[in-house]
């Protein structure tokens, strides 16, 4: 299978870097082909501005939807964008690895996601009727395909729990698991995540590579988070909430998972 | 009062621009005084990496949390985050303004974030000991400060309701509000919101500054959000886990809302 493998981490000594390493070989050695975008050896380009287009013309005033979805469709797209989306495409399963920085991803991949995540590509995807609100959150154009995240943070495992005071750790990460995964179309894998990296020792790598190959020798085996389908019947439309007589009484991130 | 507006939007002529304006007349006009970090036009430099201290030596190890550490303490910051971390302890408020782009800030805000918030500044701040684990959530050095966030969003309230597709507001906002704003100390204000965007007509811009304007008006007689504090008690230390009775069968984010 062809693998993506999207990798923020600016130090290529570190626990990320061994650990990227590590999988790429795991993932090479049973017989898969990985592309690495490797965001700061790239120096990728994290902010997202007119720029983008390559038949910018100055003085007119930048929408940022509009001119993705111009530059998209006329192919018009800054060339490192173009590339990214052709990955992704190419691919069979995308792997987002990186440290949780504040609760949240990187700068430098928040900035991959804005930019190749294009109007017409990852959002802006179908028709909009009285049955459905476009491919998205289920459909779209990476629809087949599967991905995982691989986080890893400095805090305790306790932290992340379900009454840890950093909230759950599936809390803090549905925004991109739901919102950037799930909603052009992926099927999402749980995440891999690594905890107190602060403290690991050789024992403590070897366990964690050891749990991580696991994780990718099963990526076609693993089932999906069951993220509910926007336009299979559980959501009014266009009111886009969950239908009253599903989970009646819950409401949050929750709900969104049959 | 003196107030700092933080704001990523790439083009002045927008609903975003719009608003930053009529805020930082409203603020002048009440006779407070603000600052600005329009981060799009100062190019912010996004991405955290080696170059942020001023000293240093190449081919050496770069560790994110231990450089910051170094710089922070030594003097040896890159000026543009010295800049920022003084207009911090100027200000009395700190309002973030953005658009949520793919259910998050901007890579551009997320970057500002990262660099200023450094190892000493907004975390690693006080001591770890049986009955407090650093200087955080509610205590630290911004402790004393308020900060509020105005985000708009092209999608429907709805869609961001209780129940709706997106998750809700206020969950997709608590690791920005509990982890990025009352985390090194601030008093949060709940955030103003604007939904829509794309359909804003000249009476829904006049009604949406009428409301932001009354928020900007009571910045210091709102209530903040009563997220716990972590060293006041309710909590488990080191495990910061929430006290077993308290709300004994809840879990996730509202738990740590008191």
């Amino acid at each position: 299978m062809n693998i993506l493998l999207v990798y923020a981490h600016p130090e290529p000594v570190s626990l990320n870097g061994s650990l990227k390493d590590f999988a790429v070989k795991r993932l090479e050695d049973a017989g898969h082909i990985v592309q690495v975008s490797d965001l700061y050896a790239m120096q990728w380009k994290a902010t997202l501005d007119a720029a983008d287009s390559t038949n910018r013309q100055a003085g007119v005033r930048f929408n940022p939807s509009l001119d993705s979805k111009h530059a998209f469709e006329n192919g018009l797209q800054s060339k490192d964008i173009a590339i990214e989306q052709e990955k992704l495409l190419w691919a069979d399963a995308v792997i987002l690895q990186f440290p949780l920085w504040w609760f949240s991803m990187p700068a430098i991949l928040k900035g991959w996601v804005e930019r190749v995540y294009a109007y017409g590509f990852a959002y802006g995807v179908g028709e909009h009727s009285d049955a459905r609100w476009g491919d998205r959150y289920g459909e779209g154009m990476l629809a087949g395909k599967r991905a995982m995240l691989v986080v890893t943070t400095g805090g305790w495992e306790s932290h992340y729990s379900p009454r840890g005071i950093n909230g759950p750790i599936n809390d803090i990460l549905f925004p991109i698991q739901h919102g950037i995964l799930y909603y052009p179309g992926f099927d999402v894998l749980p995440p891999f995540v690594v905890y107190r990296t602060g403290k690991i020792d050789d024992a403590g790598f070897a366990n964690t590579c050891d749990a991580l190959g696991q994780r990718l020798d099963s990526l076609w085996q693993t089932a999906p988070m069951p993220f509910r389908r926007q336009n299979a019947g559980d959501y009014d439309i266009p009111e886009l909430t969950l239908r009253s007589d599903i989970a009646p009484d819950a409401s949050g991130f929750s709900v969104h998972i049959a």
